[in-house]
């Protein structure tokens, strides 16, 4: 690169405006769709490493009329042999709703005017894409002609196309619009686009409103920023003759990577009708993308009248016929455009997605108000287009707590409680440390199931299988009835009620892979089970927040209670930020099982290599317990 | 998709000019080089699925330097241990030069600030990068917070900022600049920005001319169309206090494919300062990608300060450590940029490098005038980024005559004559449509010279070994000297020129494999060797145009004569496109000899199954002849 590249590169030359010119565009606001034209067969065609079969045009025509493409450019018939048959079977085989009309390119030359012409022979409603280039450079260097003589050529086409359509109509009928292309428009003196373009319209001679001329303004080569294509159009819209007569058709290339803006800035100063191609195929850098535009529109409100209710496959679809790929991050379609890793992102959609779903609720059972979508970082709802939410939150080592806990509220319906989440997070962070990838929701799901022994079977180094718990009379600290199974009013305690009744907890567990039942007494079951293990297995315990949920309340075969425990070695004392304490989950449709199962849970975590006492294992001095 | 998406998306807001405002930005023209801040190792890094260890981490921070960032963003560092020690490291390890800034990125809270400005410690020049969010629907849903409590969060975080900030300026000399974002910016109340933005100053306190106040108007998420980005922009730089005193930090996101004229419009409606990512790595969409926009800058002729001289290089590396593929049409950096694969498209460059490279000439020889770019469909000089002009021209199945004309003339040197160009041409494109896939300048290549039979061994039914020549009497028909070698003057020959003198041919060529001599008489070697064609083979041509060239004629060992010659069956009358005839191709340094080899090549494109004499091969009724 030169460190001074001024003399290299010349600026983008201004619009003449008259100085005291105040620009339309800037203030004006797009409110309806304009008219599309996918050139997918035709420009994406012709840029292709391996340009497509016939089989496979036909293919992707038929999902351009799906979307709802109404203006469909097919072929460059004078090209070659299979460019000019593609364009008869399609008409021949009845491929073209009459409300869709055929747009075939050509060049000003009359051989190749009038061979295109032939192609279309029989159809319905047809556009003659008719184009030279008109630049500075292209006159002087390629064609090696003056503005006059571009002038004369253009005419001479001109003339031709009309005399050979005519003739087409008055054989078949075919409707024939004109679509003169100024190629390399935006590198073009605006005077003189203006003068060629009213040439053109002199020339066809029959414009009106109700049978346009459209002049496609092509930025072919996108060689100045967004605003300056903007500027050509308004120059270009504001003196062209007979302009209620005319459609403006916006023809962007992404060189700069600013088509869909020079698109979107060219709407707002004139035009109406965009030419481009799904996912924005194209010679070098491509067309602008169709989809892009549209979901564009579609997230303002505006429906751009094109379907992408399917996205993916879509995409999938013009991925296969221009043998390309996906890129990960791009918009709307990418696969990584609708995930957060960032802690801060995460936590403000699981946020954003709970104060969405009460507001429509809200809006349902009052009927007031509108469902209207306003979620950070996601501006368009994922679902619109096929997607679900599922990886809306995507959890690296650089994410925070929320992305892990919403991984766990989606894959196991838990709410952790909020300094759980901290916790949990670390351990999340390690794993994806040492693992040094990607902690996926499925990764995730099973590092918390392994972290809290979460099982139907044994693992880590306690387990409960079973328990019996019953009150004690608080004289004789004897039983005095069975505690019944767990019951509505079990389910509706608090977090954080305490039992008052003295409770004798008896557990068969597994020590280290060794049944034996342990048992203890305690105000309710994590204060006996918590005795149970200091006096059989002298694990000493200490309890610090806890909580509990109900999962599936009013789905009862499946409903289940969740408790949250936080435990920590006796005589430790853990930090405000938890650092020392240990969390355990239980999870049962009986109440006082989840909760004798989160104390398990958590010791599991405690235990580290204490070496049981296995004399006392088995058998209690307080509790008829035998190993078995 | 909602067929009325209108009720569910809401269209972005107005921003509050008075209705008399006449927006300065779109009159405005970039003329300098914004001051660029890389956020790769914090923002671009945070969307990674799999994040970069520390080591690539350090990779890329030297790549960054040598690209020649002057301010880049490394790390989150109260976000993980990990992020905290990258600062520290690089600090420690003497890897920031003096004139490069660290950018820290931390939340508005109390703990995470300190953390976040002890990594600090030891940096010479350091800008903390402070951010809330300060949308309404992040006021209202994530933080639940009023306007007036979110200036609080804001103005108790600025002031332990300076606080802390003066503290370790005092300890070790650091000079700290305060980066404030706010975070969704362009999705809040104009007014609110500039009321947050205004008290921010007052909380600093200290921002000077000298010493500015940097605000990132964060587009978080992509919302609206990139003249709403501008507006937003300007409003804030036109209201903001001390505008001398405030760098207008410009940071979009690419939700809507329009975070690159975000940027370029952002600086000209007041931005001072871009952040993005190389290749626009980030979150969802990603950044913006500061490459493109440093690139069309250049392509401005402005110099952006960033060196991508070696592009490639630099997108490798990208590539590596964000784990992420180069999309083939991305701008100036994707594989396909730099191709043309439309006939158009590559007649246009042929004629435009011919062209400048005249132009240059002219410039070196007369030394007026610059030498500056000026191409069809290429807006970059490829050179500038240390690719070369290899892939300037691809040639498909829809690719036309230039470009293959153009693939010979690189890889081989030849200037096929224009109707040999088509007919050639039509011989790729069968063979790209038989093959179904891209003819590379290889397999042009080769399928030249077999269809020219252009080998040193045997292929074609026929292939001229060697060759005497000489001059006949004009009476006698017999041979009076021998023929020199080629000389200067035979070099000298122009296309079409007719030889008078009546020569004798006598050639040892292979038929069908056997070697054998021929001999002919005419005027000139041509008519010479297609008589003794007629006389011993039965294989009566004529011939149509022809022309030759000379190849390295200034570097004589490898200087060649190469001889394009069309022919056709006598008696058949070729159309004037050439369908009926055939093109012979000759190369020597003895342009007789490349006349003869170019009669056979045609030949062997035109004897098809014919069967050969073989009774009169073997004795020409005119030459002394032996088979061998």
């Amino acid at each position: 690169m030169l460190a001074d590249p001024s003399s290299k590169y010349l600026p983008y030359p201004a619009v003449p405006f008259p100085a005291d010119y105040v620009r339309r565009w800037p203030t004006q606001r797009t409110t309806v769709a304009p008219t599309w034209l996918s050139t997918d067969l035709r420009d994406g065609n012709q840029a292709l490493v391996n340009p497509m079969s016939n089989e496979t045009k036909l293919e992707l025509f038929r999902a351009l009329i799906k979307i709802g493409f109404k203006e469909i450019e097919v072929a460059y018939p004078s090209a070659s042999e299979q460019e000019f048959k593609f364009v008869r079977s399609i008409i021949e085989n009845g491929e073209v709703p009459d409300d869709v009309s055929l747009q075939i390119i050509t060049p000003a030359r009359p051989d190749l005017i009038a061979r295109s012409i032939a192609s279309l022979a029989g159809c319905k409603r047809a556009i003659i894409h008719l184009y030279n280039a008109v630049s500075p450079v292209f006159r002087e260097v390629v064609f090696r002609n003056t503005q006059e003589q571009t002038i004369d050529l253009t005419l001479n086409a001109v003339r031709l196309v009309k005399k050979l359509t005519e003739e087409e109509t008055a054989r078949s009928g075919t409707h024939f619009t004109l679509n003169y292309c100024l190629e390399t428009f935006s590198q073009t003196e605006p005077e003189f686009t203006v003068e060629l373009g009213n040439k053109v319209l002199a020339e066809w001679g029959k414009a009106s409103p109700d049978d346009k001329v459209m002049f496609n303004l092509a930025a072919t080569v996108e060689c100045a920023p967004s605003n300056h294509y903007a500027d050509m159009v308004e120059y270009f819209s504001t003196h062209i003759n007979q302009r209620d007569s005319v459609v403006v058709s916006i023809h962007p290339h992404n060189d700069r990577g600013t088509a869909i803006a020079a698109a979107e800035l060219g709407l707002l100063a004139g035009g109406d009708r965009i030419e481009g191609c799904l996912l924005g195929n194209g010679e070098r850098t491509g067309n602008v993308d169709l989809i892009t535009l549209a979901l564009n529109m579609y997230s303002q409100g505006i429906s751009p009248h094109l379907d992408f209710s399917n996205l993916s496959e879509i995409v999938a679809l013009v991925c296969k016929c221009n043998e390309m790929a996906m890129p990960v991050r791009y918009p709307y379609a990418g696969q990584l455009v609708f995930s957060a890793f960032a802690g801060t992102h995460q936590d403000a959609i699981k946020k954003g997605l709970d104060a969405q779903a009460k507001r429509w609720e809200e809006v349902e059972r009052t009927g007031k108000g509108t469902k209207y979508w306003s979620m950070p970082y996601i501006p368009l709802d994922p679902k619109d287009m096929g997607y679900s939410y599922e990886n809306l939150i995507r959890v690296s080592s650089q994410s925070g707590k929320a992305g892990t806990a919403y991984v766990i509220k989606q894959t196991m319906l838990l709410d952790l409680p909020r300094r759980m989440q901290v916790s949990f997070y670390k351990i999340v962070q390690d794993e994806s440390e040492r693992l040094g990838k990607e902690m996926t929701a499925a990764l995730i799901k099973s590092t918390f199931k392994k972290t809290y022994c979460i099982e139907t079977k044994p693992i880590g180094r306690l387990f409960l299988h079973s328990y019996r718990l019953f009150p004690l009379s608080p004289s004789t600290r004897e039983p005095f009835s069975l505690m019944s199974d767990c019951s509505d009013d079990i389910l509706q305690l608090t977090p954080g009620d305490k039992d008052q009744t003295i409770m004798r907890f008896e557990g068969e567990i597994s020590v280290d892979g060794t049944k034996c039942t342990i048992g203890g007494d305690g105000r309710g079951p994590v204060l006996a089970a918590l005795d149970a293990l200091r006096s059989n297995l002298d694990l000493t315990l200490a309890i610090g927040e806890s909580s509990s949920q109900t999962i599936n309340a009013n789905n009862l075969p499946h409903a289940k209670v969740a408790t949250f425990i936080e435990m920590f070695l006796e005589g430790t004392s853990p930090s405000k930020s938890g650092i020392g304490s240990i969390w355990g989950v239980g999870l049962s449709s009986d109440i006082a099982m989840s909760k004798c199962r989160a104390v398990i849970s958590a010791a599991n975590g405690l235990v580290g290599d204490t070496k049981f006492p296995v004399a006392k294992t088995i058998s209690s001095p307080r509790s008829a317990i035998s190993q078995k």
